[in-house]
């Protein structure tokens, strides 16, 4: 059996992913444009790493063909805000980084290709549960990048026989996420007091978001490779963990961290940016079809991520 | 006011929409891959032509910086079967090429991007009458690529205020329509007739399709680059002329050519593939937002259809 | 062994080269972005053909990876005027394609990959018989994209083992030359005569220029390819063939088609264009490294290209 | 007027260059794929940072158009070891950047390229005080890229008027180069010593090498822009500043450091590729055309660099 190359694999999603591949006994490349993540210093011994970039086709053809890569974990992608800020490096590394990837899975054999995708292809307008076949026209670069990629993806699987599966993930909480994205309080919030640091939420107590632990996260993307495809009836899968509002998020936190220093200073632009979010996605499919379930419950969930953060100050400082 | 771009600008649309505008006095420059064509002989002396490549972004910029374009009409693409047996040749003209475009507008300061989609973005599984917000899963490439300019034209407005707008049509029927798609039977009915040619169906006499004329196809182009910005509720829209049986299009045709020798072999492969189209297209949005609705009724549709036929023989030497 | 990939291959050089590999019972396939060419109609049942374009990587890796090749004769360019008049075309098919073919030959392990380069890639300043190892400035794009090509297929051969070999041409004469290059009258002239056609020469009786039949420029590929690595002393070579004034010229001509009608009209602009080129190219590396030696005299080679045309007419039609 | 954009503007040679730009009152737009250096520190509030990817054509374009551009200096590229070891890399950022480039001069009206080439084009077996027009086939991916970028910004220069000109630089030595190219020795060797660093020289004493000072190679830019065209006999030009042994270059450290710690341990594979370098280049044309002559002796350029190191220790922490 062929080794797990993951793309964008020294960034959050990657490092927990190639975490858990290495528990199953698993051989693991990290490819990623930058080659160094405080995050990956644990593993570090145990993988290789190929410094690449999405968007060179030659870089990710080299990737698939000197690693003995039967399947491809694809989680690289240019995020927001860079994605808006520079929508070309978007189009290059997300749709033709994504192009590549299949086009390097057709030409050196790869068995499958297992796609990270985002409750951020679903634009405004959809129902509050949004269903797994619901339109998708996002609002930003982004969500329009993974669409592509989705579709391109399930065209790959058609016609050339590719074992192209997916995911498409609420927001997600856990050690090493970064950035500032409009649902970041909803990891600060966990991390900042693990770390013994005041945090302020940003959105109202009664704000709720859809979010999902990154193990659960993780953990889907390897049942999905294992599902029998006989059982499969769409290519690209919602995902979906809990919902909580800001105060339960305080709640849980304070529970396992009595002495968290958490305020409110609702911004109503934030509100407003989180509120476009869905509460819920319907994940039915995939709980029908390959058995999805989240294992961790929101306490779990905290009690985790905080006892993680604590045992990695190094990667805070 | 500057010049109208029309990439695919040789092809069968791109001549009926070249011709509508030279009709209504505007100055026209035609892009293609090719640069000779039969069927635009008789404007080829009121047109520039730029003979260039979807897929060369040089040659898009320079085609819309040398010619003070102010509206681009994007037609050109790779379509099947082309498209499904290269699909890397579909990607860089499709989607690389709508991204040209979309870059050469944002660049030189373009007003409008009319975009033409198609009924072929909507996959299996939506509902009959197909609305405009329908989820867009195709099941081909050409498909895949033209969901994929959707949404970079979509996001291209919302982020830099480009002024696009597309349409989805159904199959076309008109003179200079070419190629063997499972919906050929509705536009070769009639020519071969007005040819005094014989000709047999390959679907059942019973076998729906949605059709739409040429020339409403290319005057709802124009008529959505002048509507009110303020008006429009989406980006895309869904258009829809009749639907016609076999045997209704085979009446038609023998109304104006009593002697036309029309034969029906019904071949089930074929069948099958026009039933999988939408029987038809739900066009609300376009008829409230900007007073779309066809002129040409069937009859006068494959009337005047036969007209062009007639006089324009040469073409088909 | 594996097949012979030619680009270009339905072209001038193309044709010939296929036509000598088929003579010596090899395999070959024919990679060109037209898919039709009069030229190739006697050769085109015992060949393989693939329309492609270089500058697609996914092409040229599929034309590689589909046919088991293992020599890749990479002919396939825009030549002048194209290369002139779109520079970013010639650089997307003769840099980047070359790219494309020296990356499809490290990836599959094409043993061979034979290079066709030009007298064009020198520029003014050079001495009268230029030296292999002359510096090239070339004064054209087409020129300058040869440059590129020589120099990375010189680095992937001593970085990646790729066995890269070039030839250097001047003017070539022969059946199916096209094209209105400042040396075009060497052919013309017999072409012309041979179909009982008149003829104008527009550079002065005395104008001399260095021309090679296209008969020995390809049996120099399959020479070079055959040669004794140890033996060779550098990657691209110098061929040539005869100098011969205009004068000279068209008496061989009468020598062959006493009735031909040839005038001469010199034109100033004309005669320096030709006057630019060296009248002589230093082949004596090839000669020493592996045995090149023209096997046409001039007299032969006006006598076969003559007999060539005129069993051919068809293709000038 | 415009602005200066500099492209590889936070590395070693653009820094300095932006210096002195700055220091004659112009302004500076500094182009670079990384967004920070300790090296620019001292200059980032007077200047502009566009943090881009030269193989990226729409961020290179942008970069131009947004900042109102008269000249570039083209000074980014992939260098040893990088191009090496990732020829692919070097291939987009080297020979497809550079075409970017000259692309975005000629579609935004930028006046002037000043291009930063290398003796590194010159390969093996050229005379050894190399001369402007020797032959350039160099040895490694680098000097390939560079030869391309040459060749192509001659040929933009002729075709479309872009004021293209260009410098072959020897090994540099100033405060902020780094990397362990051949010729590192000679800056190592005197910037240890003035951060009080022992440091152990790998070639002979014997060991001679061409070097030019950073100041005087900066200098040289700026007045080959201003160089009057009408003078011009070449447009890329060979430059040279001293020529000394590793015994002398010890030696001038110590004049100015007494206390220097500096060891010999030749290395012979080391000996062997800096002797492969030219021990000078003939830089005649330069001097009679545009008046080009290094400011800063050997004495000078040892005593301004300690000093340099001394001011700006940070950058080395």
């Amino acid at each position: 059996m062929g080794k797990n190359l993951i793309t964008g694999g020294l960034g959050f999603i990657g490092y927990h992913l190639a975490k858990l591949l290495l528990d199953e006994g698993e051989e693991v490349v990290l490819f990623d444009v930058v080659s160094e993540s405080k995050l990956t210093k644990d593993i570090r011994d145990k993988v290789s790493v190929v410094r690449s970039d999405l968007s060179n086709w030659v870089q990710v053809l080299d990737a698939v063909k000197d690693n003995n890569v039967s399947c491809i974990f694809h989680a690289g992608a240019a995020l927001p805000p860079t994605s808006e800020q520079c929508p070309a490096a978007a189009y290059s590394v997300n749709v033709t980084g994504t192009f590549n990837v299949l086009e390097a899975a057709r030409l050196f054999g790869v068995d499958s290709v297992i796609y990270l995708s985002t409750l951020a292809t679903f634009g405004p307008g959809v129902p509050p549960i949004v269903p797994n076949d619901a339109s998708q026209r996002p609002p930003n670069m982004y969500g329009v990048t993974k669409v592509c990629g989705e579709r391109l993806g399930e065209y790959y699987h058609s016609r050339f026989g590719i074992n192209f599966r997916g995911v498409r993930y609420p927001p997600l909480i856990g050690l090493g996420r970064f950035g500032q994205a409009q649902s970041a309080y909803t990891y600060l919030v966990i991390q900042e007091a693990a770390l013994g640091r005041p945090y302020t939420i940003y959105v109202d107590k009664s704000t709720k978001i859809a979010i999902l632990y990154v193990k659960d996260a993780v953990r889907s993307l390897i049942d999905l490779k294992k599902a029998e495809d006989g059982k499969l009836t769409t290519r690209v899968y919602n995902l979906y963990g809990f919902t909580v509002s800001a105060q339960e998020l305080a709640d849980k936190v304070k529970k396992y961290i009595p002495e968290a220093q958490i305020d409110f200073k609702p911004d109503p632009a934030m509100i407003k940016a989180v509120e476009n979010l869905p509460e819920r996605m319907d994940d039915t499919l995939a709980r029908q079809d390959w058995n999805w379930a989240p294992r961790y419950s929101i306490d779990q969930a905290v009690e985790n991520f905080i006892e993680e953060v604590r045992a990695n100050k190094a990667i805070f400082e």
